[in-house]
């Protein structure tokens, strides 16, 4: 996707196109009044006030068919300079434009421009003519309360895209469509996965019966593989003493992206945004001997962020999530290995489920802002070249970028390229000296000495949530069978001849721990093959006389229009695959 | 366990004890003053202010062999009559007293009672001589703030019981011995199961590594189990928005059992306490007609609930807890085939546990107090006969507590006798006509109308927390190997010898799925067979020449002292059972 926001030339194009809006907007709705028409990454959008007015489909289609009219006209952009006063005078009948001038400096030069009859403020720069503007489209539109409070009066917003040529145009609105059609939103909702309710509250998904066999089969797979690389996991609550993020430091550095506190007895609580906390007061409650080291902590946690409901979306950024959460005690000798091996279980996992496309990132803190940070310049230097030595050492390829870091140490983030083209951060680890230290952790070295030791943070599928929002938005939601939340859908080819095979084959495969579902209704076998494609199942069973006559079984996989025949030994084999 | 407040005879004596302990306290210090001395349900005790003074193990001896003194001299308990105005005057240096004695009304009958030098103001009753109170003996003892402000003076606080006999007081003293040693929290810390801190807060446990493969174990137990059973499980966020519990009555019902909201943006929310109202929103999402009923709606959900924190015990009664909750949504007439297979289903479960001292109690509301509960008094009655009727049909042991239903309607509770001889309320089945109706739930019928599901709450483990700590005080900590944190303890007779051959055997059964730990310390071979004891692993497997010759592991099952030797394969299938 291209950033309207980032790409100059884009981006005054853009511009030009919401004032085309606003002229093709007065010409329709004289007495409209314009609020502001800013540039965003994802290209124009205007803010207009329309009285009661609710814009319609059509209203838009109307309007869209005024825009190409008057860039047919082909006038010129006109830009005038005018005192503050001047401005004052000439938008004086605006209440919008006398917001916004009545906040300039008087030394401000201010400036106008003007195309045929339709003149708007505007700090510019715009193309010169609108003439220009032939490659637009208006994207969607909806309600937007003036300065965003829900108190003031409700606009209505237009958004809109412009290139410099159709094709670029073109090729935009079919990446737009490819996103919505990936949208795991929406995926979520056909296979249902996950809901939302509005009763329940903003960014807070429930997860339905099969986005409850995804994750749970997500789970199995990522705790079985960390208690066989020696993890060990707990379980812990999910709040905690305000004291405790005090003494993390969470308090001080955090607390805006956390709930508010609750108030119990003489004491308050706050559900908590991570578990490193908890994960230290473990450690702390036990005697250490640096012959228990490494001690290899995780859980699958439930953490709890305030998200603006703005920025919410789905389940890949929401207000309660899951993570796959470790902290790793170990001694300064032991980072390396510890972080090695990290990144071999990262990359173990990333082949289990074919990502390919990815690169390190070495989060640094921001230089010039070291507020933000714990800690000295001298261990931050130790710590960023420590995680620098060991991506260079082991022949990943990596960049570097500031003011990634977390406020107690720098990270390797793992960014991989989605299918619509973002970088999704999906894996990170993190190097820690200033946790052990405020939690005053301790281990008997081998002198008999009592002494620090360094945590390791790392996440592997990150938040569990976020990671099934980029499977399904991978996959189109087609999920590998292992994760799909019903691996087979059997389907008799006629209930009256064929559904006690059809039994049996089902009892069969739920026996051996499979997620089947049996199509015993009274429907055509092409609608329940059909309905099995639309719940994006792998593996459709389709049994018939052969079938049955041999104790064979038929089947397609998704995506795919051969039918196979084999015994259901194999199939069980293959499913097991 | 005897009730000392309720069995009248017990609490007179006790009473009348906790005098002849304040008399023994003011012969060895002349300057106690006494706050009240009260019976409780475990005994007596007495607030005393001593100062400075801390009480230790020895000034309690001391006090205990006064006390017998005092009873030996065998005075009368002399009952006196004083006017309000008389007692300020008697007590007029006792600040205690006084507190108390201004706070009677004037017209009140003011009584004190004296044996020998010793007088206390009292109600009474008493027993007629301290020569009674012969069988006694201090329990324990702590700090205990005046009134339970922290902000007022630590007072020494003493705990006793005081029995007719010797054989009685024998009988309770080696009860409490029982209970002390089958106390979860102490078999909990020794098993590293879960464990507490001040930091993170009061009743909010935290599950350490045997811990989790405990709880994973009987969470996949009965996750399997349900959905064999055609239940459908979901996940949702442990909290809400306030509007949620306003809508299905806790707000009004139970928010003092509740955290306190937060405030957020201009919404409130809160940490839920129950799950309910979370699927009432699932359920109410979707289109629902009567040929899908009765749908199962299941979650292993995470709850919050105030406790007072000195009411929070180890994980049976604390503020985070987790619980295997079920609501099923099902039109009337599948009411009574729904419940009965829920008591199968908690039948079942009990078999696999070989629980068999157990009840059922039908619990119903308060008549006399009906503001407690929602709906009409026809509803209740109705909702009652069914469940009575159903235990009626089912031919189940069961009886009929008032005051115990839900504010929503009647249950059916599951009281499991446990092996100190406390009744706990494992499973539950409550039946509910009242959330439908105020979440407005629907489904459409035979004939095409909208009409209301019937929902029944079930818990089957109940809170998963409270069920282990169950398990662990029936089992002194020696759970059932499917449960165990550790299966087999493998220990080499040799580490020089026999590691190849241990670890081999170590290997093959970590490949089958067992959590297995192997000793390769180099201890000696009873030590390691004591750990082995001490962490209540059900099999430790020995292995020197003849099992490595032979390629057998010779075991002994916790509690027995006999070894068996077997081939691999055969211990693997007797781990399987």
């Amino acid at each position: 996707m291209r950033n309207f926001k980032e790409e100059k030339e884009l981006n005054i194009l853009n511009h030009s196109c919401a004032h085309l809006l606003a002229q093709a907007v007065k010409q329709l709705y004289p007495d409209a009044k314009f609020w502001v028409g800013p540039v965003v990454e994802e290209g124009f959008y205007y803010d207009i006030d329309l009285g009661d007015k609710t814009l319609t489909d059509e209203d838009i289609a109307k309007i869209e068919s005024t825009m190409k009219k008057c860039a047919k006209d082909g006038k010129y952009i006109v830009r005038k300079e005018l005192t503050k006063e001047e401005a004052l005078e000439m938008f004086k009948d605006d209440k919008y434009k006398l917001d916004l001038i009545s906040r300039m400096d008087e030394e401000q030069v201010i400036t106008c421009y003007t195309q045929g009859d339709f003149t708007d403020l505007c700090r510019g720069p715009h193309v010169e003519s609108t003439k220009l503007l032939k490659n637009f489209k208006l994207i969607k539109f909806s309600g937007a309360y003036w300065k965003g409070d829900s108190k003031n009066k409700m606009l209505q917003r237009i958004y809109g895209v412009c290139f410099p040529t159709k094709e670029e145009l073109d090729e935009h609105l079919s990446a737009l469509e490819e996103a919505m059609e990936r949208d795991h939103r929406k995926i979520g909702k056909e296979l249902g996965i996950f809901m939302f309710a509005d009763l329940v509250g903003k960014g807070l998904p429930m997860w339905l019966p099969n986005g409850f066999l995804v994750r749970r089969a997500l789970v199995d797979y990522i705790t079985n593989k960390e208690l066989a690389h020696g993890y060990k996991h707990v379980v812990t609550p999910s709040l905690g003493n305000v004291e405790l993020y005090k003494t993390s430091g969470h308090w001080e550095h955090y607390q805006e992206d956390m709930f508010p506190k609750m108030e119990l007895d003489n004491e308050a609580y706050v559900l908590r945004p991570m578990n490193c906390p908890h994960h230290m007061m473990i450690f702390k409650n036990f005697l250490h001997s640096y012959r228990d080291l490494p001690l290899r902590m995780a859980e699958v946690a439930n953490d709890f962020r305030y998200e603006a409901s703005g920025a919410c979306c789905g389940i890949e950024r929401a207000r309660a999530f899951t993570q796959n959460d470790s902290h790793i005690f170990c001694t300064p000798a032991q980072i390396e290995s510890e972080i090695k091996s990290v990144i071999d279980l990262i990359l173990e996992v990333y082949k289990d489920f074919g990502f390919e496309n990815y690169e390190f990132r070495l989060s640094l803190r921001d230089k010039n802002n070291t507020d933000k940070y714990f800690g000295n310049d001298e261990l931050w230097e130790k710590s960023e070249n420590a995680l620098r030595n060991i991506l260079k050492a082991s022949g990943a390829k990596f960049y570097e970028e500031e003011g990634e870091a977390a406020f107690y140490g720098p990270k390797i983030d793992v960014q991989v390229k989605s299918a619509i083209g973002h970088d999704v951060t999906l894996s990170t680890v993190q190097l820690d000296y200033q946790l052990p230290e405020r939690f005053e952790l301790e281990y008997v070295d081998e002198h008999g000495e009592k002494v620090r030791p360094v945590v390791i943070h790392r996440a592997i599928l990150g938040s569990l949530d976020r990671f099934i929002a980029f499977l399904l938005e991978e996959t189109k939601g087609i999920l590998p069978v292992w994760l799909a939340p019903t691996q087979a859908y059997i389907i008799p080819v006629n209930n009256e001849y064929h559904l006690e095979y059809a039994s049996q084959v089902y009892e069969e495969l739920k026996k051996q721990g499979f997620r089947v579902e049996l199509d015993d209704r009274n429907e055509k076998l092409s609608y329940k093959m059909r309905e099995s494609q639309i719940k994006k199942v792998p593996f459709t069973l389709i049994l018939g006389d052969a079938e049955k006559e041999n104790k064979q079984v038929s089947y397609r996989q998704i995506g795919s229009r051969d039918t196979t025949t084999v015994t259901l030994e194999e199939l069980i084999n293959l499913l097991r695959k």
